[in-house]
């Protein structure tokens, strides 16, 4: 049982993964896709005190370096799906299951659009990881829908599995795919279903007969990632030491609301770090009573 | 009528002053003794991301640099009082008064540990500032209890206007004082008075009757800076957009809670500045709607 699971690999990730490593935990920080960040879109970046007019991505290079010098494992995992098992977490990578005491989100602005029909089907033919639930679809048609590259490792995965792929990206590079997943450029409207479960998926141009839809968004719905989680218009909601609505469950950065500033995500990842260890040392304090 | 004056000088501050200098807005930073902060004394910084094993020292003169090359003025002054003036604020450091449309308190953690009678006798015989008080005891004695070399400079001031003054210091270097004052190096125990006015102080060796007591802190109270702002087990208490409970106030930094670390401070600055623009930029599109 790890002490913390980070997930994010932005900077209130990797600030809180600093407090984390000089206090002696021990915590996975799993950082997904990191080219997926608004922040590598940034030129110029002023108001960061101590470091100057670097660009996003020379402050994320050293970000990750600073990290890294502290003996911090950046691991490219992403974190699909969190439970709560009552005093501590499992943590769904798709490949991996962790078990944490305590998490820290810091996923970065989930500024998720849902499709018409998502919410409803999610569960029911709808889902955000195809290595972890396409095994269920074995001989039957899949779509995929990718805001990034990710997507065609999943697609490829799926195209052994099931007896049709769809393949809908939202970007603009050319994907690469196995010959038997049929590529189309279109726009998504819907997702339809029978009530139970998906049925098709409504494009701009035809309707596809579909079992299931995986969307592989850039960043995973924060409410998607753990059920019961309380958010304050679109954000994380968190009290002042950055504990979110589920205890030992903490927030910080863009996840936890505007501003949607490094400085701010810096200094909660910090804030969140502390308040997670001192959340782990009481527990251990209170186990070692109990026992 | 200036946007902001920001009350402070280190990491909180000075973070605020960048994004008030990028979003063009007036102000000015007082930022007091520069010798003055906790942070001076730490012999390496590892978790502010970015800046990896530099002392306290090193940090806070990057941070000075960072502030001065953008054009930030980081002026010597300090504010020892700040009255709401509704709908703007006066600011009183001494020597001059400044306006402000908005106040952002950046003062660092104000540990202080208030002497027996302090409170009873504020404004009837103990006060903040010499420079401020000091002509209403021309030809009275005074004492001043010192926690750094600014009471010299108050004491010297002192000693042309009363007939006595007395000078303790709570710090070890050799204070560099008028011929005319009388240094002791004793412990104060207690103001004492007739329950109207100041009579005398007494310390751990004598009772010296004297009709003013001033007391020079690193670090002017928050409560005693401006009346009537709400505190939460002694910080400053601040909503999620560091906006303390009197309108046009915010607080960042130390002076607004734990934890006492340079990446929240840093954070809240930035996150007080944005909120202290919104305020002004409502306020005179209210004030051009009404005229």
């Amino acid at each position: 049982m790890m002490d913390v699971a980070i997930i994010g690999g932005g900077p209130a990730a990797l600030s809180a993964a600093l407090n984390l490593k000089i206090r002696n935990k021990d915590f996975i920080l799993l950082g997904g896709n990191e080219k997926v960040t608004g922040l590598m879109k940034a030129p110029q970046i002023d108001n960061y005190l101590g470091l100057k007019g670097m660009s996003g991505t020379e402050l994320l290079k050293g970000f990750r370096e600073h990290a890294i010098s502290m003996g911090v494992e950046i691991r490219k995992e992403k974190a699909y799906n969190i439970l709560d098992m009552g005093g501590y977490f499992s943590i769904n990578t798709g490949n991996e299951f962790y078990e944490a005491t305590s998490i820290i989100i810091a996923t970065g602005q989930g500024k998720a659009k849902y499709y018409e029909g998502e919410k409803e089907y999610l569960g029911k033919g709808i889902g955000y990881c195809a290595t972890c639930d396409g095994p269920l679809y074995r001989n039957k048609s899949a779509a995929i829908i990718a805001e990034n590259e990710e997507g065609e490792e999943e697609a490829n995965f799926l195209s052994e599995i099931c007896s049709e792929v769809y393949y809908i990206p939202a970007y603009r590079t050319e994907p690469k795919l196995r010959e038997n997943i049929k590529l189309l450029r279109e726009k998504v409207n819907a997702i339809k279903g029978d009530g139970n479960r998906v049925q098709s998926l409504m494009t701009d141009r035809r309707e596809l007969q579909v079992d299931a839809v995986f969307i592989i968004r850039n960043i995973i719905p924060v409410n998607q990632l753990i059920e019961g989680l309380e958010l304050d218009e679109g954000s994380i909601r968190v009290d002042k030491n950055m504990a979110a609505s589920i205890e030992g469950v903490f927030a910080c950065g863009d996840c936890a609301g505007k501003p949607y500033q490094i400085a701010k995500a810096i200094g909660e990842g910090n804030v969140a770090s502390l308040s997670a260890v001192r959340y782990i040392e009481k527990k251990n304090i209170d186990n070692n009573v109990n026992t």
